[in-house]
C-alpha cells in the first residue's frame, strides 16, 4: 500500500521544554531533543522519519533557542523550512505561520501538524491513517487523529464521535476536557470517544478561512508575516507584528469552535500512541516491572530490597536499597531520585536547586 | 591539666571494611582510611591525632591490604610500628601481637586499644578517661573505657559496673551482650551500665598474662611473632604461626573471663562517642533534620515534597523529589540511592551489583 499523500505539508511545532524530565530536559535541551528512549534517535529525528515517506515537504516551527539543535539533529528538513519564532505565542500562531507560509510559497496544500515529541512506534500504521485524514481533510473539513481508548484515562482531552463522514473518517460532535476518574471510565464503557492527542490534518486554505472569520487579527498578522517572510523585510515585519498575535492554543482557536459548526472530522486510530510526560510514563513505555530497567546507559544497576527501579544516564554503577519503583536520572548537569509515584513533583525540581 | 601518660602505647587495630558504608567504603578503601564526615581528616587520622598527645608510641595493627594507605595518610607514626597482618585473625590476635611487640622492644607498658575508625569529638575528655583508665590498669587491672548510655540503646553491648576502685575506675560486674529494648530500657532506669565502646587499657604483662593462662596456644603464638619479628626471620615465622592463631574477639578471649575473675575494671565516661556504621548514622551525627545534609560535597541539593536528605560525595547538583529521609551516596565507584531506614541492607549493595 502506497503511503504518499500528494502534496502533503508536515508541519512539525517543536516547543516545550518537558520540565518533568528534568534534568533530562534543560532549557537549552528540551524534551523533543533528548533520546528519551535511549534508541540512538532523538524524538525529533524520530518524528521527522516516521512523516518523511507521506510528506511532500517538512516545515519545523521553534523558538530561536532551539533553532541550531533542531538544524544539527535533521539535516533532511532543509533550511529554509525551519521557521523560528522570537518568543512562544502559543501552538494557534505557530501552525497559522506555516500554513501561510506554505501557501505563500508552493500555493494551497494540505498539511498535518503533528508535535515533535511524541511517541508513535508504528510509523506504517501512523500514515496510513494520516492518508485519511489527508482524504477528509480535501473535503473541506479540519481533521484530527483520535487515538481509540485502552484505559479510562484522565490525562487527555477526549473526541466525542458522531457518524461516519467517508473512508474512516467520522464527523466529530464535541471536544471535551480531560475528564474525572468517573466520567473517563463511563465515556471508555459507552464508546465513540477518542483520546485527542493533538494532531490535525487541514487544507491550508481551510484553516487559514477558519481563522479568518474567528480570530481575524491573528489571520492578518501571520499572512503579513508570510508575505514578508522570503524578503528583505522579515525582521521588520517578524519583529513589529508576533508580539501582538494572540495566544491561543489551536484546539480553542479552531477545533472546538469548528466542531461545534460540523466542520470537523475524526479519523480513529488504533496505533500505539505516547505523550511521555514524566518518567513515571517513561518507565511504563520502558516496560518497568519488578527488576531495574536501564535507559541510556550501560552500567549495572543492583536492587537490595527494591523492586522496579528505572535507571537513566550516567555512567557509574547505581545501587537502589530500599526503594520501591526508585527513579534515578543523571544528565551532564544533575542527578535527580525520585520515584515513579512522585514523578509529577519533578517539575519543581528545578527551581528547588535554584533556591538550595 | 597534664594528659601526658608515662610510657603509654597506644595500640590501634585497623580493620573492618564497613560494608554498610558502600559505596564510600570499598575492599581497597576500609572506613578507616575514609573522611567520613567530610572534614579533611580520615578515622585514622583523627585517632591517631587523639591519642599522640599522650602516647609514647602509636602501633597499629592492619592488614597488607591497607597498609600502604595507612602509612600515606598517618606518615607521624614510624613504618616499623605498622604491623602488617597477613590474614585477619580477629582482634584478640592483632592486639596480643602488639602487646607481645611492644614487650619485646620496650618492656613492658601500659597500652590502651582504640579502633581506628571510632568518632570522639572532644579529644580532650577522650585523654582525661585514657589517664584515669592508665591509672587502673598500673594496678594491674584489664580496664575498658564506659560511655554513659544517653538512651536504651539496642545496638551495643554493655558493661554492668559494680564497686569503685580507684580515681574514676570502678569494678566490672559483667558484660552483657547488645540487649532487646525492653532490657536496654530496664538497664538505662536501672543505672549502673555502661556501653561497652571496645576500647581497652592495659598493661602488656597483665594482657599477655591472662593470655597465657586462658588462650595459651595464641600467646604462645604471638609471643614467636614478635620475637622474630625484628629479625630475619620474621616473613618465615609469620607465614608458619599466624595461620594457626585461634579466631577470637578481645571480648571472648579476655574481657569476659577476666570479669568473672574480678579482673576488669571500668572508667565511666561521658564524652561523645561514635562508631558511625551506617548512612542512618551518619546521617543523625550530621545533625540530619528536616533539610539537606550535605558531606564531602559543594554542588547544591534541591528537595521537593522530601525532607531530611543525606547526600555525600559527588560533583553534581542533586535533586530528592517525593522521597522522605534519602541517601545519596556517589563514589569514585557507584551511586547508592537509598533512605536513612534501608541503611542496614546497605550491606547487600556490592553483591547486588556483582549479580546485576
Amino acid at each position: 500500500m502506497s503511503q504518499a499523500v500528494n502534496d502533503f505539508v508536515t508541519v512539525i511545532p517543536a516547543g516545550g521544554v518537558g520540565s518533568r524530565l528534568w534534568p533530562l530536559s534543560q532549557p537549552h535541551r528540551p524534551k523533543f531533543l533528548l533520546d528519551l528512549l535511549g534508541t540512538g534517535a532523538t524524538l525529533i529525528q524520530d518524528t521527522v522519519a516516521r512523516v518523511l515517506p507521506l510528506s511532500e515537504r517538512v516545515v519545523i516551527v521553534t523558538g530561536e533557542r532551539h533553532a541550531p539543535g533542531v538544524a544539527a539533529q535533521v539535516p533532511d528538513v532543509p533550511a529554509e523550512n525551519l521557521v523560528t519564532e522570537p518568543s512562544p505565542r502559543d501552538s494557534m500562531a505557530a501552525i497559522a505561520l506555516a500554513a501561510a507560509l506554505i501557501e505563500e510559497r508552493w500555493g494551497a496544500r494540505v498539511m498535518g501538524s503533528f508535535a515533535a515529541d511524541h511517541i508513535i512506534p508504528d510509523a506504517e500504521a501512523f500514515r496510513a491513517t494520516v492518508a485519511q485524514a489527508a482524504a477528509a481533510a480535501e473535503l473541506g473539513k479540519v481533521v484530527t487523529i483520535g487515538i481509540t481508548p485502552t484505559e479510562p484515562s484522565t490525562a487527555f482531552g477526549y473526541i466525542e464521535m458522531g457518524e461516519p463522514l467517508a473512508g474512516e473518517a467520522r464527523h466529530v460532535v464535541a471536544f471535551t476536557e480531560k475528564p474525572d476518574a468517573e466520567t473517563a471510565a463511563a465515556m471508555l464503557e459507552r464508546g465513540g470517544f477518542a483520546w485527542n492527542a493533538g494532531m490535525f490534518v487541514v487544507r491550508t486554505d481551510v484553516l487559514l478561512g477558519h481563522l479568518d472569520r474567528l480570530q481575524p487579527t491573528l489571520a492578518a498578522g501571520v499572512r503579513e508575516i508570510a508575505a514578508a517572510w522570503d524578503g528583505d523585510d522579515r525582521a521588520e515585519v517578524l519583529g513589529r507584528v508576533w508580539p501582538t498575535l494572540t495566544k491561543i492554543a489551536i484546539d480553542h482557536a479552531i477545533a472546538e469552535p469548528v466542531a461545534a459548526e460540523g466542520g470537523v472530522a475524526v479519523v480513529p486510530a488504533s496505533f500505539e500512541w505516547h505523550d511521555v510526560g514524566d518518567f513515571d510514563s517513561l518507565a511504563e513505555l520502558s516496560g518497568a516491572g519488578e527488576g531495574a530497567i536501564a535507559i541510556g546507559r550501560e552500567a549495572a544497576v543492583g536492587l537490595v530490597g527494591a523492586t522496579g527501579a528505572v535507571v537513566v544516564g550516567g555512567t557509574k554503577p547505581v545501587v537502589v536499597v530500599g526503594v520501591d519503583d526508585a527513579v534515578v536520572v543523571e544528565s551532564e548537569e544533575a542527578i535527580l531520585v525520585t520515584t515513579r509515584a512522585a514523578a509529577q513533583q519533578v517539575k519543581g525540581a528545578a527551581a528547588a536547586l535554584a533556591q538550595g
